[in-house]
């Protein structure tokens, strides 16, 4: 699994790291950021250093983003330095999949895979998100990155990575000890986004429900907490929320049902834009890694 | 001088202004933002807070860049919250001048105005921008955004903006109390970006010392600094310091041989971009705060 290092930018104290890779889930090439809280000057000293393990925040981005939006408008890295946490910001689809339609329009194909793995043609050679983020890249990582402890991993993300934050959580708690999301799709089966994608990607909006974190949560056994909390952020100014594209009051009521500690945090005024999430971004990072 | 309010955006717990008003100095629309550090939920609502007045530090952006650079990659606003400071961030030149050539190349015209006020035609009509960020943008505040404080005022600015903050404090220590840099181009009448742009606002090369922080210094009365020490970060992997672009080395002669105090930090590793920015700007605020 080669790794090819695009660049190396020193920022907040640490280095910003951005590589491409074959990747086999997606079968094309995938470019993925990964911030180390290192003192090193170079990649290579920063990798050399078998004194420091760093636990692991992915930051799944949302609709028509690259792993670029959250490096430079997310605010987060000083607060990652001294937390000593690395950053894995990946990519939100494959590129350049030649699905008829993939760019069409900017919810559904390209940088719109939803992190699922798409089970109906054309989508499902190529957008395979969900074993991309959980199984290739935490691979990846090991391989080549092993200053990351991938024993220590939580997930974050904003919009459609939020809901992609909250169903990998919940669907691998045995990877993930912690999870936070910014204005999530918190009930994709029941919002024309998610409707949408689902019934490409999966042949219907109800095959969804696996994905769907309100769904998973109604599934669980009741009164077997998989996590401590799970920390929710939502912009009371968010056009999105209003849209009725986000629900975060189902997401908040199957988590009261199955006994899931969850904290819903309506920030007034607040919209659905980085301004919003570089606000409340540094917060999370120290929640995820009191965690960690 | 009505101003047209086109956003008003909550992050890091204050409001970010973008605003448009037609520029009598330019004679053109400017656009421009302004970040308020007010607890208020709307601009009316912190506009009418008699309580507080906010001190102003002006940051001038660099070449190709517009207001929104800093805003959105500049990590400055939770900073400028808890220091109270508001953040004026003007455009970096006229838009639309319908100048000849203005649009041909990215170091000379649109989005390169280099804060001075342009002498040869065709940019004298519409390129003055030093007047502009100097005269009318503060006289606007103190009409359309009485909050803000114009009597306590301080400098930043990045590259092309860096020079800009220099020659504004050096021809204003009336207007501006503080004054740092990032990058700067420190004297542009000995580099190829300044001599092209002096070139053709001023006529010649030559013409712009007035406009060159470097002689400016040098002409300064010795022994009567103008300010108690000024701030400049310059990242050691830039590759506009190696290309002779910025030339720090001359205005810390400059300095030394006025008696001007001046803090040169070279930063190990870090390049010209935002992510150097962000990681030094928070504590330029911090700075700028104990001065206004």
């Amino acid at each position: 699994m080669p790794v090819e290092i695009k660049s190396v930018v020193r920022t907040a104290g640490g280095l910003l790291v951005k590589f491409t890779h074959n990747s086999e889930e997606i079968g094309l090439p995938m470019t993925a950021s990964l911030f180390l809280p290192t003192n090193a000057l170079s990649l290579n000293e920063a990798l050399a250093d078998s004194e420091n393990k760093y636990p692991v925040l992915m930051y799944l981005s949302g609709l028509t983003c690259t792993d670029d939006n959250v490096c430079q408008k997310g605010g987060a890295f000083s607060q990652c330095m001294s937390s000593g946490l690395a950053l894995l910001c990946p990519d939100t689809s494959p590129r350049g999949a030649n699905c008829p339609g993939e760019d069409d329009s900017w919810d559904l194909g390209t940088g719109a895979g939803f992190y699922v793995d798409a089970t109906a043609e054309p989508w499902s050679t190529h957008y395979r998100m969900f074993s991309y983020v959980t199984e290739e890249l935490p691979a990846l990582l090991r391989g080549a990155f092993p200053v990351c402890d991938t024993g220590r991993m939580g997930v974050t993300g904003h919009s459609m990575g939020g809901h992609g934050a909250l169903i990998c959580a919940l669907r691998r708690p045995d990877l993930f000890r912690s999870v936070s999301a910014f204005s999530p799709i918190c009930n994709p089966v029941a919002c024309p986004w998610g409707r949408k994608a689902f019934a490409a990607y999966l042949g219907s909006a109800e095959a969804g429900a696996g994905h769907d974190a309100t769904a998973l949560l109604a599934k669980m056994a009741p009164g077997e907490p998989l996590f401590d909390d799970i920390l929710v952020d939502v912009g009371g100014a968010d056009s999105f929320l209003a849209a009725g594209q986000l629900l975060p009051e189902a997401l908040e009521r199957a988590a009261l049902q199955a006994g899931q500690p969850l904290t819903m945090r309506p920030q007034p005024g607040y919209d659905h834009s980085y301004y919003f999430v570089s606000t409340f971004l540094p917060e999370h990072i120290r929640w995820h890694a009191k965690r960690l």
